[in-house]
């Protein structure tokens, strides 16, 4: 990939999606939680709802989802990876589906519920 | 790809960004334009700032990006691709660059000047 389009992946304020998309996710001991697997935009608003973290599986299968409200990532240039203030044990807790599961990203509860177990105020507020 | 991943998605109000990438993009006299690469996101708001279409060229090369914002994509489920209204002579006025060129995402008077020729009200404001 060539530098140009490297730097109009990433600027002082805006960041690509694809850019995001498959970047690591740390807890603060540096522990390796997961990657993003996409981020999940809600229409309306155009605001970012969530960045889905993925980990644990092989191809797609036994993979776990966790939607992580945005603004909870913050980058770490060091480890070229977002850093999440989250250890395993609050992350083994914390609302997640399976491949083979359909979130209910429509029902505002379930919405709450997440947002609520981060101690975050939900996107649409 | 099983149905419950392509379920989560899209469901009413979100859609996942890697869902939005690679879709179509259509006129409304149904001219197909191009297709979106990626979406640019506001790191602090959080908020969508651009779909980035991207258009003509192979392999990269030759191919143009256009800055849209979010608001003006209308989902067309008939053809499977966003439609906004926009005809090819406004399409080749519009606010563009080339792979070998970084675009000044940060500069605020370059996406006024992007917004104004769309006539929508930028995504900071």
């Amino acid at each position: 990939m060539r530098q140009e389009t490297l730097a109009a992946n990433e600027t002082g304020s805006l960041i690509s999606a694809d850019r995001v998309e498959g970047t690591a996710v740390y807890n603060r001991a540096g522990n390796h939680l997961g990657s993003i697997k996409t981020v999940m935009i809600d229409k309306p608003s155009g605001k970012v709802a969530y960045a889905v973290m993925s980990f644990g599986g092989f191809l797609g299968i036994g993979e776990k989802y966790h939607p992580l409200p945005w603004g909870m990532l913050r980058y770490d240039r060091g480890q070229s990876g977002y850093v999440v203030d989250l250890d395993k044990k609050m992350l083994e807790g914390a609302p997640s589906y399976s491949a083979s599961e359909t979130p209910n990203y429509d029902d505002q509860a379930w919405g709450r519920k997440v947002h609520d177990y981060y101690r975050v105020p939900p996107y649409w507020m």
